[in-house]
């Protein structure tokens, strides 16, 4: 039997071109001598749509979408995910795995398992299947599952989320291989952890698993695909290539494979983000029909970095650096942009905004004779912002904002000031990360100039200010922002790991009360287990202090959740 | 047996205040002889708590102040809402209500129906209690259930959402008298709807039934309160007042009640509007520690009305007024607004924006020689936004946004320009709704300046602009965001519903392509059945258009989903 995995790339609501992308690709496999092709999960919707599932005409679009692809599957059989509406009591849908054979729909299976945490919210449409079901082909019996079903195998899991192992339900029916299709995005460490997981299924149950993943991106979600076939013995036969669409094909007796390139090199973390962040920047403004983008451009690492993976993944024609200079901006930050800009080929825009400072600064003295720092260190950033909104007011361009995660956890930013834009491209990168990333970017050659990377980071909103004169060290900073946001793990149990107590309620308290600007904070592209954005959802309005249990610490007083607007110094 | 209603307002993740709080009002249903006091849902930790819920330190605080309350049940019984961690395999929490009785847990239920939907995410916490329970109090057999439990009947509803059912349960077990404690947010239509649904339970077991619900409001949501006791036959016997804390007290002899107010007189829709919102300015300015707010007056309908709920929340000495007039401004425009704030006794800051407007031209004109009329537009709008923040800055007051729902479902608005601001409170009042406010806000004596009810809306960003010269008119828009958003109809049904097919599929369009904006917008007080904000979720990059269905109009062209940045002119 020939397999083909059909990693594809669909749009969520593009039901036309989701169709021609299976079809094409079913056709590829046909004339590949394939008797299976297999795609993903939702693969005719594009995953996670959302509420947009609320909609009945999208639920006839996904269900129609499949009538439309079953003439296809005359001559070779056909899985993939769709969604489809339930008749009975409960959540309005099934998520839905069919098989496609002669020309009809030939087997159905329901997603069990409906992953409700971090980004995931699948309790909110749909009903759950209520058992595994395999399906015979050709001389064996296939079980069928929907990307969360495997991932609740009792030996492998400390703690299952759920009460039922749909694995274990196939393998009692009697299934001779485990196909699993999917929607799994990204983040470090995921593909490994994934292929392991699926790995120990294999050799738990002595029987072959084929997953099927994504490949693409969804706003803030990078689906990295690395589909894989793995044999009875958990070893790894083929992994389709990450960050892009594919389709392999592998050969399968019953017994044995063949045809597989083996398990992939042992990726590096900052390769696998380089490429992830790529294609989040890549399909979210195909999706949305941009071309061009623009950047500012500091002399910092954050824009330097954001810049180049914009050029790599849209041509430096297609990027433009605004250098918008004040009073405060040193020389050797214009000369690091201008040589960074050089180096990349891209358009470069120059507007000093003294003068459009000096045009606020005066009716505002005349309400309040004495400025605040924060003030005024805010508004500069805000005049950027504007400067750039007009840029992509006239030029249709889509404003890739530069901050880091570490600045977005602190509230080290400006809302509607360095926050401006449609995508943060770094917004889920670490400050420490950015720096991996440079280097990485300049492994070949010095694209980034290494002045950059070496010069202390500066907001550089005031004379001589150096960022870890106003907040912690970055890579201190980084170590609580990876334990608090990513592990949830608690205050004293952050200073046990051995940072200073008072420096970690510092981090800790600062992450807590700016909240209110990261929820006006662009669309950030997520790369860890746990990204701002869809997948971490905290009242801004609330006053929960961890308590400092360390000795001779008392409780900490508690304080009134705040929601000013702290400029970087403050 | 006498039973008092606790409705309070917790604060989420307040502990101490929490405690206190409930600890302050079973004194005092103590001191009113009562036998038993009932508070709301989740009363220990605030609803909702969100991701909070996920750190450990959270749940232990939830577990550790029931413990504290315990002493002060030694002569009064208690039922009270909190969390407390699942040991077992499934979601990590339970949704408890304890009795505490004598100093100590007497009785504990799970809520078993789950919201997810909408704003809610109980699924993602939490796991489902198996069935209902009873406990014995004095000679009753009393049914406990949580908020959800109770909205499942099957004679109630058309389409059932769970397909266990607690309330049969509990009556099938014994219960004479049915207890539901809620945080049930409100929405225009709700306390009606919620007081007739328990009235049909209570007719159709022949059971009292008791509600308490929490008052108050957490970030975007407003909880009214409303909590009602109901007899065996369906008739309100007492309904606290809505938008306000209050304990009641009823007395019950297990036939019949005594002491209550009869159903409270039929409250107008817009008299709810007019509370809720205040009491969602309230609660968000407290629990984030601010006494100050700014608004932009512009001598238009949504500034007049933000600006009026403000003062009659906070007091005209924490509201500052802020015209920020261009050449655009009309005469009219100054005087209204004037008129206005002398009306409301407020600051009165005035910035003209003319000065920053030509130093953001000329330097943007040597990049690109002719600015788009879009460019123009939003830039003032921004410019705007900059002075409110920068003296939001200086004062430490919060900027109220103005935009009403008619205008963010439409783009209608300029990011980082009228956008801005740390809580919209019109962001889901229709403009349509926002007149009725304003006529409300005017019943007795003209706060709001007649002419500003009469003249046509107008941005004022160009000569002469009026809004129904860039969109369609309210009203039709208005009825559109009700059918499309609200009610999740289709747009053949919208047209069938007698709107023309241009200008509906005009406003469906508008409202799909906008959604990158409302990413990025100020929290939204929720008082419509659909809400802007985490109770609708659409991904940006999508592609999905309704198809048109009626005659003779073809497929409509699949466009790309735009991510412009239109003014409110475009």
């Amino acid at each position: 039997m020939r397999i083909g995995l059909g990693q594809i790339n669909p749009t969520i609501g593009d039901f036309a071109g989701n169709r021609e992308r299976i079809a094409d690709t079913i056709r590829r496999a046909r004339a590949m001598r394939c008797d299976l092709v297999i795609f993903p999960e939702l693969a005719v919707t594009g995953y996670p749509p959302q509420d947009l599932l609320l909609k009945r005409a999208f639920v006839q679009e996904s269900v129609r979408t499949l009538d439309e692809l079953q003439p296809l599957s005359q001559e070779i059989t056909v899985i993939l995910g769709y969604v489809e509406p339930n008749p009975g009591e409960g959540r309005p849908l099934f998520n839905c795995a069919a098989v496609l054979s002669q020309g009809r729909i030939v087997h159905k299976t329901r997603k069990i398992l409906l992953p409700t945490y971090d980004v995931f919210d699948e309790d909110r449409y749909f009903e759950p299947g209520t058992h595994g079901r395999t399906w015979q082909f050709q001389d064996w019996t296939f079980g069928l599952s929907i990307c969360e079903d495997a991932w609740n195998d009792k030996d492998y899991w400390k703690r299952r989320r759920y009460r039922k192992d749909p694995m274990e339900e196939l393998v009692r029916a009697g299934a001779d291989i485990l196909i699993n299709i999917a929607a799994s995005p990204f983040h470090v460490g995921k593909i490994r952890f994934r292929r392991e997981m699926l790995q120990a299924l294999a050799r738990k149950y002595r029987k072959p698993v084929i997953m099927v993943n994504t490949a693409g991106a969804n706003d803030e979600l990078i689906f990295d695909g690395s589909s894989c076939v793995i044999n009875h013995q958990g070893e790894i036969v083929h992994q389709c290539p990450s960050f892009r669409e594919d389709l392999a094909v592998i050969e399968w007796n019953g017994e044995a494979f063949q045809g597989g390139n083996g398990a992939p090199d042992h990726e590096e973390d900052i390769d696998q983000v380089y490429h992830a962040l790529r294609l989040g920047i890549a399909e979210y403004t195909r999706k949305c029909g941009f071309t061009d983008v623009l950047v500012a451009v500091s002399g910092g690492i954050d824009s330097a970095v954001t810049a180049t993976l914009a050029v790599h993944t849209l041509g430096a024609e297609h990027v433009t650096g605004v250098f918008m200079p004040s009073r405060f901006t040193s020389k050797e930050s214009y000369e690091d942009a201008r040589k960074l800009a050089a180096h990349l080929g891209i358009r470069w825009v120059e507007i000093p905004i003294d003068s459009m400072f000096k045009a606020f600064q005066q009716p505002l003295r005349q309400v309040d004779p004495s400025l605040r720092r924060v003030t005024e260190e805010n508004l500069q950033a805000r005049i950027r912002g504007n400067i750039l909104m007009a840029l992509s007011n006239q030029w249709d361009a889509l404003v890739l904002s530069t901050g880091n995660k570490s600045e977005l956890a602190l509230g080290y930013c400006t809302l509607y000031g360095d926050m401006t834009g449609g995508l943060a491209v770094l917004g889920d990168v670490p400050k420490t990360m950015v720096y991996e990333l440079a280097r990485f970017l300049n492994r070949e050659r010095e694209v980034i100039p290494q002045r950059i990377l070496d010069k202390p980071p500066s907001a550089e909103l005031r004379p001589g200010q150096k960022d870890e004169d106003d907040i912690p060290p970055y890579a201190l900073v980084d170590r609580v922002i990876r334990m608090y946001i990513e592990e949830e793990r608690s205050l004293p149990d952050i200073v046990r790991s051995g940072i200073d107590p008072e420096t970690a309620r510092e981090i800790v308290h600062r992450i807590d009360r700016n909240e209110f600007k990261r929820r006006q904070a662009p669309l950030t592209l997520k790369v860890t287990s746990r990204a701002f954005g869809s997948g971490r959802r905290v009242p801004i309005a609330q006053k929960f202090r961890h308590p400092l249990a360390w000795p001779d610490e008392g409780a900490p007083a508690v304080e009134p959740s705040a929601h000013r607007d702290p400029s970087p110094s403050e």
